[in-house]
C-alpha cells in the first residue's frame, strides 16, 4: 500500500481556486468552521485520503459500519470558482507524517489550480473568555493588511511562537510553491469544543472569501453548551483555598 | 531482510474462502476463540509471518528453544471450502507497522481466494459482567442484517468510536479490495483473560461460518478462573471508604 | 549515509567459525564476559559498526577525543579456527533498528563462515543471589543436551517468556540462515554491574568453545564491589516497617 | 518532498574553510555564540535547511508572518577565507533524523571546501557557577594541544561520557571524511539561557579562528539577567528544611 493515497470519487477534472483546511485541533474550532461551511454550502465530497500516518483504526458510523481512518476533500462551486475543503477526524501520528501528509494535500490542490489557502484553528488561552479575538498569520507579508482590516490580530512574537500541525505546515509548505496562505485562529479556553469561537472565525473567513452563510447553527450549539460554560466560569471565579486563607 | 515476510510451509497452492483473525487484544477474547477453533478443527499451520514491526525479541518454548516473534496462518478445509486463521502473540510496535502488516495479511489471503473476513476481539467495559453481549461491526451495510439476526448488537456511535489494531484495519482495508468484513467483539471486563466471553463469541461465529465445534474447553478454563472472578466481584460490590463514611 | 555501515580495518579475508555476542544488557553480564575474553585472548579489532539506529551521540575517550557511537567486531584465531566477537556500548534506539542491526551483523559473520553463535546476557531476578545459575536457550533443539550437560538450566516457559534485543534476535534470525545459536544468561540481581555472574557465564562458555582463560580479573572486580553488595544485602534482609509493626 | 532539503540563496559557488555550528542546546550557549558572531561580522545568509525531521510547525516572526521550521547557513569572508555558520531554532525530532541531518550538513560544507569544524554548546552542571570553564573535545588527538593551550579543559572520561545531538555527531561524522573537528562547551547551570557562558566560549573560539569581535552585547545581556541570577543563587545558598532541622 502507498504511505498516503488520495482517491478521487469522480473522473472529471476538478478545479478550485481556494483551499480551506479545518482538521482537528484546539477546541475543534477549525473543524467546526469547515464542517459548518460544507453543510451550509452543500459542498460535494470529491476525494478521500488514507494513510499509514493516521492512527491504525477504523471509525464506526451510526449504522455500525466501520470505515478506515481518513481525511476528506469537499468542493463547492459558486458559479465563478471552486472552493476546496480539507476536513476529517485525524492528523498525523508522527512529525514526519505531518510533513508528508501536508505535502500530499498540496500536491493534490495545486493540480486543481488552488492558489490561496486558508487554514483554520483554535488558539488556547487556558481560561474562559468574555470576548473572542481572531488571531491571524500569513505566509507572505503582502497578505497581512487585507486580513488586519477585518479586525484580525497578528501576534508579534519575537521568539519562537508557532503553529503546529497541518494548519501551520500548509502555510509554510505552500509558500515554497508560491501559494498564498492565511491562518485564522479563534481564541478559545482550550477546555471545550467551542462553537462560539468557530462562529467568530466563520464571520471573518466569509468576508475574506466573499461567501455569505448563516452561523445560526454554531450559535445554537453554543447555546446548548451554555450551562456547562457557566459552571466552569463559576469555578474559575471562586476564590482558591489559598486565597481564602488570606481572607480568613 | 524484508520489513515483513510471509513464509509458506508447503509448496502446493493454498485456497481459502474465509479468514478468521484472532490476534492479541482486550481480554485475549479474539485470540482465545481463534486458537480454540484451530485446536478443535485440527487446522494445519500453513505460514509464518516475521516482521521488523514486531517486538525485537524471541519467545522461549516449553523445550527452552527460542523462536523469533511471529504470527501464523492456519488452514482448515471442511471438504467444500478452506478456512484460513491468522493468529499469534504479537501486533505491531508502531502505527505505520499496523497498516503495513494488515496490508500484507490481505495480500496473502486475497491470493488464496478469501472473500470474507471475520475479525475477533474483546470490548472492555471496565467492570465485571453478569451477561455478555457480542458487539459487531461490518465493512458493508449489506452484511449487517444477517449478523444482527444472531443477536449481535451494533453500537450506534455518532462520534468517533473505533476499533484499533488489526481487527479494525483488516475490516477497513479489506473493504477497499471488495472483500466482506465482519468484526465480532465479546464484552469483557478488561481485567482478565476472558474464556467465557470467548465462548459467547465462538457460538455466534460458528453459526455465521456454519461450523460446529464444542466450547467445552473454553467453559472449563472459565470454570478454573471462577474463584478469581468471584473475588473481584466481591471487591467491586464492597462499599468504598467514601460510601462507608456516609453510612457511618 | 547508509543506515548501517560495517567498516573492516584490514583488506585480507576474515574467516571465523564462531560468533560471541556481548552487547550491553542486564547487569552488563554479556558485555563483561565478551570484553574479558577479548582482553585475555588479545583478540584483534577487525571492524566497526556505525548506524543511524544507535543513539545520536559521540563518546569521549580518556584523551578527550570524541568517537561516533559504534559497535565493534574483534577476532581471535587459535591456530585452528577463528572466533569473532561482537561488542560495544550500544543497542538500537528502535524496535525496527534492532532487527536491521542484527540482520546486518549476521550478513557480516555469515560471509566469514560463522556457523555457530553464542549470545551472552544477564537474567535479572530482582534480589541479591547466594548462588548464580546460568540459564540457557538454543535456536535448535539438537543443541540443548550438550549445553544442559554443563549445568545450564533451560527455563520451561509455557507462555510468552522471551529474550529481548540483540541476544534474542541473533538467535532467532540466525536459525533462518541455518546457523546454530546458543544463549547463555547469568542470573543477576539487576541492580548492579555483575562481574561475579559474568565469571560463571564465562566458565560455561569456555567449556563450550574449548578455550581456557582465567577469570581472575572478573573475580577481582567482584571483590572490589563486595562492600557495596554486602550493604544491599543488609538492606534486603532488614525487616520492613510493615513487618516490624507485626513484631511490635 | 525530500526528507532534507538545503536551498541555496545565490547561484555563485560558495567556498569556506571553517564551519561553526551553534544549534539549540543546554543554556543556548552554542546558539548565542554563533548568532553573536553572525551579527558582529555581518555574515550573509547563504542557505536554508528544511526537513521532515524538524518539528512539524511554522514559527511566526515579528510581522506575524509564518515560516517553516528551518536551520540556516551563513557565511563571512575575511578576505582570505570563508567562515560558514550553521544556526537555527531546531534539532531533529528523532535519533535517525539527527544522523541524517548532520550527514546532510557535512555534504553541503564539504562541497564548499570546509576542512575544519567547530561545534559549540553548553555543559550543564546543575548549580550556579562562580567561574566558567570551557570544556573541549576533538575528533583527532593532534588537535588537542593547540586547544588545551588556550585553557580549555579536556574531561578524561573513562566510561561513557558523551556529546548528544548535532554538536557531537558533526564531530564524529566529520572524522570519517577526514575533517578536523573541535567542540567547545561552556559550563552553565542548565537553568537559564547563559550569555555569560557564551562570552567565555566566544573568547576561546575567536583565538582559535583568529577573528576579533567584541563580546559587549553578550555581557550586556548577561547584565540584564543578573537580578534573576542573584535570586537563584540566594535560593541555592539558603539552608534546606532538612538542614534547618539539624540546626534547630
Amino acid at each position: 500500500m502507498e504511505d498516503i493515497s488520495i482517491t478521487f470519487l469522480r473522473d472529471s477534472e476538478i478545479d478550485g481556486e481556494i483551499l480551506i483546511e479545518g482538521l482537528p485541533g484546539v477546541g475543534q474550532v477549525g473543524k467546526l468552521v469547515a464542517d459548518h461551511l460544507i453543510d451550509e454550502l452543500d459542498a460535494e465530497k470529491i476525494a478521500e485520503v488514507h494513510s499509514i500516518f493516521f492512527p491504525p483504526q477504523v471509525v464506526i458510523d451510526g449504522d455500525g459500519v466501520a470505515h478506515l481512518a481518513k481525511n476528506e476533500f469537499y468542493r463547492y462551486h459558486d458559479g465563478t470558482r471552486g472552493i476546496i475543503f480539507l476536513v476529517g477526524d485525524f492528523q498525523s501520528n508522527s512529525p514526519e507524517g505531518h510533513y508528508l501528509l501536508s505535502d500530499a494535500y498540496l500536491n493534490a490542490v495545486e493540480q486543481m489550480g488552488v492558489t490561496r489557502i486558508y487554514t483554520l484553528g483554535g488558539y488556547g488561552v487556558g481560561h474562559m473568555l468574555d470576548s473572542i479575538r481572531v488571531l491571524g498569520s500569513v505566509n507572505n507579508i503582502d497578505l497581512k493588511e487585507s486580513v488586519e482590516e477585518l479586525g484580525v490580530n497578528f501576534p508579534e512574537e519575537s521568539d519562537g511562537g508557532g503553529i503546529i500541525g497541518a494548519s501551520g505546515l500548509l502555510l509554510g509548505l505552500s509558500a515554497q510553491r508560491g501559494m498564498e496562505g492565511i491562518c485564522l485562529m479563534g481564541e478559545t479556553s482550550g477546555y471545550l469544543v467551542d462553537p462560539l469561537s468557530a462562529s467568530v472565525v466563520l464571520e471573518i473567513l466569509c468576508k475574506l472569501i466573499g461567501v455569505d452563510v448563516s452561523s445560526a447553527k454554531l450559535h445554537e450549539r453554543a447555546g446548548e453548551m451554555e450551562p456547562l460554560v457557566n459552571h466552569i466560569r463559576k469555578m474559575e471565579s471562586a476564590p482558591t483555598d489559598e486565597e481564602l486563607s488570606y481572607i480568613g
